[in-house]
């Protein structure tokens, strides 16, 4: 199996003292090229006429590279190793966000007004008009990221405790990108009553609920039982986000092929949350042919195992994956890494698109695709095409929160997908989405949900 | 009735164009002064040759006052009101925390550490080894300040949204005295089972648990199931914060009048959540003879209305609040506005320490006890020695996380109340608390916390 390119993920930081003698950190970075580490940042820390001492950053591919690459220089001769710090772990200590006042606390007149005495007339306000809830407190822009952990990543079932740094980063890039303050919340039970109970039960604080990490099939009930009692939007990332940003990127894709979305045949890898939603939002642009596929294969009328999102989609032909990628013109994977060869690509219609987006391993690895396919994404921020959620949730946010939106709507999304494409000004194979820094993203997004929120009757500011 | 001093509670800034006459200001400000608004800064915003603007702060006592002042400047003619605006209220507005990101976010890499796909092995990591989610998440810094809004501040059953901007405030104070996270909780629901669960389901992201403003007697049952069911510290800010505060103020107050706890009467009105937790402290503490009277009167063994909590402190005597402060050494008033007289405060014994502690408008108001009490506190920062919560819940929830204590136990809280005390150098009648801006405090009741914590085998670091 060819390895994954070195990125950030697992980057070392490798602290080494060595002879002051030429040739030597030349011989160092030999061995640490010889494994497949690419260097980073060389930073010189002490010389004396003796030793130089030196931190290198050093970025692998997986654990394993990662721990070849200390084998390769624990081998050298006349090597001292400091320390060696796993740059990712380091980044996480203490987790990724805090809490923070926004006006100043200095003296008694600041305490009187911000906290009691003067707060209790706030309290007072709001209770005699709900509304103002709006004006007065954190509602109108907080956001609650809701997890039971039951799907983190594409790494499974690992529990609220494991789910956490996924969701204190993404209230990061809430922050970071739509000035949106998210909160994670995870839940310690998987029951759908008790979640949805208990989001109820929180919900007066926020105003907007992004679910995430949420195992289908509970997740579709969940949502829904969700829109239909509360009066904020809810919106869960891994459907609604997952589908916008993969609709951008295919309106974009179509573009580089010269396809229309109503002449493809589209396969998606993966049933669950993300896959049916993508596959909805792609038949509400146009789609006509959707084939998708779980682990035993094609969601076929003659299969007796589907739940009624699996029904939905279900076609008359039944088969592996493979039989279903042949003559597709789209293959779109929410899956599992590993589970597509060059072989199936090979079977496709001319010019095939592939969105392998298996996080964080994906279906297939880029490195093999290269001569294969017309377009080639994946999920991941170290390659070309990264069909990344954050280019949606947090202008869909931003957006529904401004127009205090009840709900986010299908008509919603799909602006939000093509404000997302247009952004794109010259697409080719390796431009089919915008940069998740450009600045544009959220402000093109919300826009967008915006005005779609405003024609559909949602928004009510 | 004598109206409360003014404060920054209710202030307001006056945006006023007026002549630019010799003799036009001092007119003005005489006008505030007949009715009793208290001037602060006054700003020159414009001058030309026939008029001068300014903006002019005013605190009033009440928002009658604060009508009667804009009444005032109305009548006076050649003046022209240009705006408004209650400082309180634009303080507030869109809310007084936000969630904010602890690390850098500018570039691939970045996120490829803090998201995906390196998120993913801090994910598997704490999934491998569930204590290292104090190690790689916010938990071991966040504390949950929940409310079902039953009972706010003084104000009663304003319900979750009314509530918020009190727990808002709480956590700028956590953040702002002992640099601990903490973001608010507002539950729909007010019933115990309920929120025991809902706060169970929360617990996984939260290294602590303080509990606020939640009414008794329910609030006894949460907290001990919480207490019983969490590995997390559980607090309820309205009984255990004050506990430790009121009692650290009489510590000092009764050094004042050189008495001790053994030989005191001492009447507490009020018998919910915080008077039924400060007799519980004081009784801790060595006190002997403690009186609770609820709207009621006296919590007497004749009574046949008294649940547990108030049996607890049921003594032989009946009779009303008036009945039981004859020859009391110690009134404290945990109750409503203006219940008590200077006649009641005549009949207690000699130097009576009288702590009104009722919130925002204190059981008497200070300026009618000064010839008669020779210790007077309230809860209002507006006044001597305020009785504050603030004192004690940073410092307290600091040595907690620390220490990483499962529980918060008696013997902690007489630590803190011990360690606030001791704070005051010079105790007088007007400085039996320190200042809540005193940065020692915080970091003296954290200390004594931990030590408390591991003298009982409660800290697990």
């Amino acid at each position: 199996m060819v390895s994954l390119t070195p990125s950030s993920s697992y980057s070392l930081a490798i602290d080494i003292e060595l002879p002051n003698r030429c040739g030597k950190l030349a011989q160092v970075l030999e061995a640490i090229a010889k494994v497949g580490g690419s260097l980073g940042e060389i930073e010189l820390t002490e010389r004396t006429l003796k030793i130089t001492r030196r931190v290198i950053t050093v970025d692998a591919g997986s654990q394993q590279q990662a721990d070849e690459i200390v084998a390769a220089l624990e081998a050298i001769e006349e090597i001292k190793i400091i320390e060696i710090t796993d740059r990712t772990f380091e980044l996480h200590k203490g987790g990724k966000i805090s809490v923070v006042g926004r006006i100043p606390l200095t003296c008694q007149s600041d305490l009187a007004m911000a906290y009691t005495p003067g707060v209790g007339r706030i309290c007072r306000a709001i209770a005699d008009n709900p509304e103002s809830v709006y004006k007065y407190t954190i509602k109108s822009n907080t956001v609650a990221i809701v997890s039971d952990g039951s799907a983190v990543l594409g790494l499974g079932n690992l529990g609220p405790e494991a789910a956490l740094p996924v969701m204190e980063g993404k209230a990061m890039l809430f922050k970071n990108f739509a000035d949106v303050d998210a909160f994670p919340i995870c839940l310690a039970g998987q029951d759908t009553e008790t979640i949805v109970e208990t989001i109820k039960q929180i919900a007066p604080v926020f105003g907007g609920i992004n679910l995430e990490d949420i195992a289908a099939p509970r997740c579709f009930e969940i949502e829904e039982k969700l829109k239909a009692q509360l009066d904020i939007p809810v919106f869960h990332d891994d459907q609604q986000g997952t589908a916008i940003v993969t609709l951008a990127a295919l309106i974009n894709a179509l573009k580089v092929v010269g396809k229309t979305i109503e002449q493809i045949k589209i396969v998606i890898n993966g049933a669950g949350a993300a896959g049916i939603a993508v596959a909805r939002l792609l038949r509400a642009y146009g789609a006509q042919t959707i084939w998708i596929c779980d682990s035993r294969g094609i969601l076929s009328v003659q299969r007796d195992d589907l739940g009624s999102q699996k029904l939905e989609f279900a076609v008359s032909t039944s088969g592996d994956l493979a039989k279903a990628m042949e003559g597709a013109d789209v293959f779109i994977g929410l899956s599992a890494p590993n589970v597509v060869s060059p072989e199936m690509l090979k079977a496709m219609n001319i010019d095939p698109i592939v969105f392998a987006m298996a996080n964080p391993i994906p279906e297939i690895q880029p490195e093999l695709t290269q001569d294969i396919v017309a377009v080639m994404a994946t999920g991941r921020s170290d390659y070309p095409n990264q069909i990344n959620n954050v280019l949606a949730f947090p202008g869909v946010f931003r957006g529904a929160l401004d127009c205090r939106a009840k709900t986010i709507t299908t008509g919603m999304c799909l602006a939000a997908s093509a404000a997302i494409a247009k952004l794109v000004e010259s697409v080719d194979k390796e431009n089919i989405v915008p940069s998740v820094f450009d600045p544009l993203v959220s402000k093109a997004v919300s826009a967008a949900v915006i005005k779609a929120a405003r024609q559909e009757g949602i928004a009510t500011l």
